[in-house]
């Protein structure tokens, strides 16, 4: 077993994790530590290098979960046979936000070019900026959170399963104030995710349905709604989103929409498509419309767009919204707002369900809304954004090889239709190739609906990059349209 | 706007929020605050009573769930017109546990006895004892992850779909040490509960089967299979568990058991029985056993029992473990540990879920592990309820009313059956007319499948109860059995 003599910088850019990982990583792809060879276990290297054991836990998790090592219980971490493996870097768990990650992993896998594989510039969407956080306010309000439920003897015992009423509290004034979401928070279910949710709420509808969506979507919903039986058909969209007269008359009950800002074309849906939308859903007893209202909280020019929910027929809307990009994407808290003649269909067929978030996470939420510390939160990371999103603007708005720009002045990116000679996806992997990372628009299309134009178009997220980045990064765009 | 006049006593055994709710209550059942009045708000009574406004907070909250007081968005709150309300009191959050709670609170509100109503004696299955609760041990180790997280730029983004490595790491240490499971961490999956998993298997395994349970059982899991569409066969039980040569044959796929302490029988299932079931599955590709091992922390008497994965066939188990008896309820983190041919599945139809359990609570629960708590909270809880255990047991083995014990030396309830004069149903009302909770055994069996014995038996959960309220319960359960 090699000593593993690796220099810790505290003071550098990359956590303590990170330069463990990176040193061991290193180590096997030049052969200084070969197949077989056993490395010393997480407790030992810690106290060697005196991190803390979930440090070195951390940086072992990652090279077995990439395939480095090799994890024999009993008898600890080994060197893999990397001969023919893809390397693939840092970053790992930014990726993975709120993206197909295994998707990614397995088309990033396929590309073998001879350039360094290291991600060092993520532009796929879904990134949050982690460096804005309010990590003072969140610690205070989870200690008091902690403190609240011992002193209440409510730390221990299953909440309500809708969850907390006083989270439900602050989520419907907050939509009402912000959304203009109309809810008691009777109506409010809190869950561990869009998904779960959607999976309860198939439940709550009962038998299965074919539902509208747009395409291009979010795909984990379309996913969601595979994986649970329903059909799904895709509506064409146009510069006013869903185009609802397409909507198939056919046993169609559901239609799953993001009016106030489209994943991923950054589309707003016109008042007079939604009340189409709205007389839609009124033409039938069982038609529901499903407002994802995922990103809206990000919006740096003009006024707030208002929910669907709110304009009239909340009786045919469920409103879904989520806290994964407002808060953090490993929160996991999301919540659907059922109309009132859904509730007894809940009470009845899902009311058992145990609530899916701990309540300690659900009284941080309520804390950090209810001191003022989520809207202060908001306002700033709105500012922090907004310098990112005008930025690549900027650098992108006079290239040449920039078509159009879908999408902009909201959300955490850009959708960017290219003038170039490359495909999509040639254009992704000549990307990737310079350790940029970026999703293409044909990904987002649901399966026997194709992307109409021929031209690529790639989806820039801005949300974790800093400003050198983003300039660094559309430099190698532009190197990888030009350049044979 | 009536002002209350609350003495508070800080010193009080009950909570400060359970005492503001108490007294309002009796002001709206006594009169004093009648029908329509509107009382003052959250903040304003927060600051007349000198407590934080959470707790008034979750005390209004409780109220409205309850049906006392009506909050009107913008307007505040109101008291309810109580007349023809059933009274339900304190001890709310508690009696949500695992239980089917809307279900308790319809059969609980049809009691009309001219009795208090308020719970003080909780014996419904599922409750945990709060007062041994390693608090400060939990405290530090959430201090230490959160952190932890913050210092490796883990905190925000999301983490692994499965769960973060480490806890799965020692999961697998845990369950290969004190279960007997046989598994890598790669074959784990975290989740938010075991319900959430087994709708998530439900989508590994693919379109709808036809599940055989025992019966009675674990009516969560029940109601979740008929939910996601699946067809549940009762196979009847006698005292080894399933009778596995009466599993039907047509197109039965899997099997859900409790072969280490089954719900709500407490039955152990014998070698011979275990190897039988799992011949059954040998017999098809498609075969599974979802092993559910929820409480087998909890064992009084003799060696623990292994689980039925570790025993041969792991490619044809299984497994499912839950925090929910051995840390706390509230928490929402269960595990399923599946078999190698199934991983492939789990990622191409499930791999694009994110995590359904926040990173927080997942490391919080590693440290918890890692650091030895764990163990050494089990081993105190295992001392708690085993005093209590016996306790019980010693109250009632002389009992002329009680016929026969099931399911005692393991878990936190007995199965009692009863040598009386009375239904079932009329035992449970007269108890709780005595403001005792407590669960019948004809409530566990599916639909269509029925208590073979005539004899009432009780569920009788001691997990939250002291010694005094032991003792205080068995008389009243006495005079509900023998007076008129």
């Amino acid at each position: 077993m090699k000593e593993l003599l690796i220099e810790l910088d505290v003071h550098a850019k990359i956590s303590l994790y990170e330069q463990i990982y990176e040193y061991i990583r290193r180590m096997i792809m030049d052969g200084s530590l070969s197949c077989g060879e056993r490395l010393p276990s997480a407790r030992l290297l810690a106290v060697q290098l005196q991190v803390s054991r979930s440090t070195v836990d951390a940086a072992y998790a990652q090279l077995v979960s990439e395939g480095y090592l090799k994890a024999k219980r009993g008898s600890g971490y080994f060197v893999c046979d990397v001969g023919a493996l893809f390397h693939f870097t840092a970053g790992h768990d930014r990726e993975k936000g709120d993206n197909d990650f295994s998707k990614q992993r397995n088309a990033a896998s396929r590309v073998t070019q001879n350039h360094s594989l290291n991600m060092i510039y993520n532009f796929l969407p879904g990134q949050i900026d982690d460096s804005g956080f309010a990590y003072n306010a969140w610690r205070k309000c989870a200690k008091e959170a902690l403190l609240d439920l011992e002193t209440s003897h409510r730390l221990l015992p299953a909440g309500h399963p809708q969850g907390e009423y006083e989270l439900r509290v602050a989520i419907a004034a907050y939509l009402c104030q912000a959304r203009g979401v109309h809810c008691e928070p009777q109506q409010i279910i809190i869950g561990a995710g869009n998904e779960y949710l959607l999976q309860m709420l198939a439940q709550i509808l009962g038998g299965p349905r074919t539902v509208a969506m747009e395409s291009p979507t979010y795909l984990q919903a379309y996913h969601t709604f595979c994986n649970i039986g329903y059909e799904v058909k895709a509506v064409p969209m146009d510069m006013e989103g869903m185009q609802t007269e397409k909507i198939p008359d056919e046993a169609m009950t559901l239609v799953y929409v993001m009016p106030s800002h489209q994943f991923p074309l950054g589309t707003v849906m016109p008042l007079r498509r939604r009340l189409q939308l709205l007389t839609w859903a009124d033409a039938g007893s069982q038609r529901y419309i499903i407002e994802d209202d995922h990103d809206s909280e990000f919006r740096y020019k003009g006024r707030p767009i208002p929910a669907l929910q709110g304009i009239a027929a909340q009786e045919r809307v469920i409103y879904l919204g989520t806290f994964s990009n407002s808060i953090m994407p490993s929160i996991r808290i999301s919540y659907m707002v059922l109309p009132q003649p859904l509730l007894a269909e809940y009470e009845k067929r899902c009311g058992f369900y145990a609530s899916t978030v701990s309540r300690l996470q659900q009284i941080t939420v309520c804390k950090f809304m209810e001191q003022g510390y989520f809207e202060r939160h908001l306002n700033k990371m709105r500012g922090i954004y907004k310098a990112k999103h005008d930025l690549l603007l900027s650098l992108l708005k006079e290239k040449q090889w920039v078509h159009r720009i879908y999408g902009d002045h909201a959300g955490l990116h850009l959708a960017v239709e290219l003038n170039c000679m490359y495909t999509e996806a040639e254009i992704i992997a000549r990307a990737r190739s310079y350790g940029l990372y970026v999703q293409g628009m044909s990904e987002c299309y649901l399966a026997g609906s194709k992307k109409p134009d021929k031209r690529p178009i790639l989806l820039l997220g801005f949300g974790s990059l800093t400003q050198e980045h983003l300039r660094e990064g559309v430099k190698i765009l532009e190197k990888c349209m030009i350049y044979k």
